[in-house]
């Protein structure tokens, strides 16, 4: 039996490697169109900040490494062109023909790049920019596109000494809809000296560097000329076991549709977390095993000019439209205790009135934000009420927290208007 | 109507406060037998390492100020000696008697300290401690007790220049029961120089400084003369409406038993921020409310020698104890990416085979020990399994985490043993 991956970065080298231990008489090839596998691609905006000293250090594992370590064939330079399913084959460029039992499409996502601009999707993108940065003393920047990446690219040139500009389409920040959020940024980033424009297209602003971070879709060309399906999202559908309307096709990662626990609605969150989850149900499932990925539960965190900016959930404008009649708070608190120098941190919760239900919430502050994120992450996940929160009995000791947390406060807040 | 609370720490002040905003017609006194309310009796050890520079940074409220943000009168150097349930009255020392309608029962805990021994629980034990220090030259301390107190005091003295001996008669460190977190700690004591004796009794090392941080034990001599019942913790029963025996009599805070939500049992565990909770509900229900506190996960966290040690649930032998067959798993993994300097983190996972249920964890490290530990004591309460853990959407940045998390690559390892 072979196992055939097509794709080598963090749901590809997933699927991959748990196949393998589960069933190691499966022969497991792992195809991949680049030079590299397994890069983290989340740390190319700390490339060109300067706190990834090579591009070497974004890369988990060499291919070697990782075929000795995991005992899987990886092909890079190996670019997957058609799949046939009724025969079980993938076509490479090269012609060559590749048979397969079970099949994992891992093709990731791609950024639509207008020309003239530069993305930073890829290593070469990023080993670009940053050749080109140590090379240009700094001028006028424009980012455009205002989600996580926009915003860490915005905040890392800017801190190598450029003037930036970031704009968006859209009129709000992280893709949130929430206009509070969007002001608490915009000072953020005013304080800063980033310039921020949005609803307006990136067009205007004179500039001598543009950067696109935007216009991410699922790279789902070979998957649908094979007759895969893709859903509303315009990512390839899956089931909870991974599985494509194709028996024995799985796909995961960037390039896979997964749901929403919170609305119950397939959704596309491209992350390397939830692909390396996917990646490896799809790989479980591959070598015969029957389980099941549930969803996500929408969670991000950014780090803007130093500050952390975590998001979980919905917000109330989001909670509206997946018909719920959302309550909410957002309080300010303190991250520790005075005499251990307690920052500002600020917690939102939103609440569904009809069943008390926690539907959302964020975190932004300086220490701490990816902790309290990952409670309300959680408690969304086990579909906890506000009353639940009250209970929840967080460590306390005064390095790390003060005596009545931020996310007590706020639930206790948001307890009165339900 | 009104409403007398005894104690003006954490739960007395809780209480009062909430009953006064929920029913603003209610006369509320509370009355402290000292000189201060609302001490934050946890920073007791950070005045004795230097962290709090004045012992009023341990003050929340004055009582002036209580009295003035919350429209309750504050009467210190008060102190409850009898109560009359019958008659709906409190005797003070002085012989004065206070009528009361609701009694809130908030008398703290109290430590047993031998002759010759210094303990560290009240205001005054602190600011005598931290004057004998300022004057003495640095030399031979020893701490009996090795909780949590016991171990911030052992570092916080072993930070000012002591030799310190840490004694406990039992052979296990923070009341855990765990000979590998022990082990891992007795290590980290022993490389910052405190000497570890465990199942000794403290009189035999000879030292110029002997401090007590053991035989903490519930202040109910006053509730028990007044017939309230206690349970077999040593505390003051309650009801999950924290109503003691008595109707109208609550009892909240240190002095008061909780309910251990994975277990189902009574338990005595006093922290600030469960007091808080407790007061709260007590506060609440005197008012007229009919709110209830399930109980608590049994969190906690130290900071010692400058490593988090974050514990909840049960450990493995508390597991068996309960009745459970426990599985457990102990990984050692990275706080954050390579390039972010990642650290060494541990994490232990205790599950129940008979249900795959989580029941208990432990998490040591230099970063995020308070996050990681309060995700998983979010699950405790919300009885999550293994294999709901293995769908944690928790945040992921490079300044904040690694792409697999360490909660959830010790889930992964756990799930393989059940």
């Amino acid at each position: 039996m072979r196992l055939v991956v097509i794709g080598g970065v963090a749901a590809g080298l997933s699927a991959a490697a748990r196949a393998k231990r589960l069933d190691p008489s499966l022969e497991v090839t792992v195809l991949e169109k680049g030079e590299q596998v397994s890069l983290g691609a989340c740390g190319l905006p700390y490339l060109i900040e300067g706190q990834v000293r090579d591009w070497r250090q974004l890369i988990g594992f060499t291919p070697e490494t990782f075929r000795q370590l995991k005992n899987v064939t990886v092909r890079t330079r190996a670019e997957a062109v058609a799949v046939a399913h009724a025969r079980r084959e993938v076509t490479l460029s090269t012609g060559e023909r590749v048979h397969y039992d079970k099949l994992v499409v891992a093709t990731g996502a791609r950024a639509r790049c207008p020309e003239g601009c530069m993305a930073l999707h890829s290593l070469e993108d990023g080993v670009r920019l940053w050749e080109l940065l140590r090379e240009r003393k700094p001028g006028r920047a424009v980012v455009v596109g205002a989600g996580y990446i926009g915003l860490e690219l915005a905040g890392a040139l800017r801190g190598r000494g450029w003037g930036v500009t970031l704009v968006d389409r859209n009129t709000d920040l992280l893709h949130r809809e929430d206009a509070e959020l969007t002001a608490l940024l915009r000072r953020l980033l005013e304080r800063h000296g980033i310039e921020l424009r949005l609803g307006h297209e990136g067009e205007a602003p004179d500039a001598e560097l543009r950067l696109h971070a935007t216009g991410m879709q699922p790279n789902t060309a070979l998957a649908e000329s094979a007759g895969i399906e893709v859903g509303r999202t315009g990512a390839i559908r899956v089931s909870e076991h991974m599985e494509t309307n194709l028996h024995g096709v799985y796909a995961a990662g960037d390039c896979a549709e997964t749901r929403h626990k919170v609305t119950g609605a397939a959704v596309w969150i491209p992350l390397g977390t939830t692909a390396n989850k996917m990646g490896r149900v799809a790989g479980a499932n591959a070598a015969g095993r029957r389980e099941r990925f549930g969803g996500v539960v929408g969670t991000s965190i950014v780090r803007v000019c130093g500050v952390g900016v975590a998001l979980t959930g919905l917000s109330v404008a989001q909670a509206q439209r997946a018909g719920l009649r959302p309550a909410a708070v957002r309080i300010a608190s303190r991250d520790k205790t005075s005499y251990f120098r307690g920052r500002p941190v600020t917690v939102e919760l939103v609440a569904d009135r009809g069943t008390g239900r926690l539907v959302g919430a964020s975190v932004i502050g300086e220490y701490g934000v990816e902790g309290r994120i990952n409670v309300l992450a959680t408690a969304l996940q086990a579909r906890m009420t506000v009353s639940d929160l009250l209970e929840l009995d967080l460590a306390y000791a005064p390095p790390y927290a003060p005596v009545m947390d931020a996310v007590l406060i706020a639930a206790q807040q948001l307890a009165k208007e339900l």
